[in-house]
């Protein structure tokens, strides 16, 4: 199993504003809120194989949306043969913005 | 005094997905942030005159983003004379959506 797609970003360093911004903007969009949402809704903890994901847009749209969101380090990508795995990186993003992902899926996620 | 500038928003329903993104959006701008934050910080709680927050923008700029962060619920703002007053929505903020604000605060507010 090789690490592959977006590199993993290292946030070691205290979170920036600039980081923050981007982590905000990149949950503002209803189709990136809804890969997140499916995400913390998976059984194997926050992760999906990339066709499991549901949207109603078209792959290329997708994909778009799904590189933002690891941009922002809201989650991680990796190859494993053939398929592709996208997954929360929950810890990273609670280590970085204590609270700030928990407040966004109560507020998405109920309904 | 009298309430006048953005009517003041009323939301008794369950906040919906749009409304969660509008906030989102909202925040997830320098100089937006830049006005919450100084609104949070401000000593009379969270409220300033207009005049008093700092920015680094035009005033047509600021003026926009005042409206904007008005617009989702996260301002309201108030006429007294010839002053104008906004104020930082945080009991209403925290009721829609709880702990958003104190985690972006948080994660913006001691840098």
């Amino acid at each position: 199993m090789t690490e592959t797609g977006s590199p993993p970003q290292v946030h070691d360093d205290p979170a920036t504003d600039a980081d923050l911004l981007e982590v905000l903007q990149a949950l503002s969009d209803p189709v990136r809120l809804d890969i997140v949402r499916q995400l913390a809704a998976a059984e194997n903890p926050g992760e999906l194989m990339c066709r499991q994901i549901r949207l109603s847009v078209t792959k290329s749209t997708a994909s778009h949306h799904l590189k933002t969101l690891a941009r922002a380090g809201i989650t991680a990508e990796r190859e494993a043969g053939t398929s592709k795995f996208i997954s929360l990186r929950r810890d990273d993003l609670d280590r970085r913005f204590p609270g700030l992902l928990d407040s966004v899926l109560q507020a998405a996620g109920t309904r």
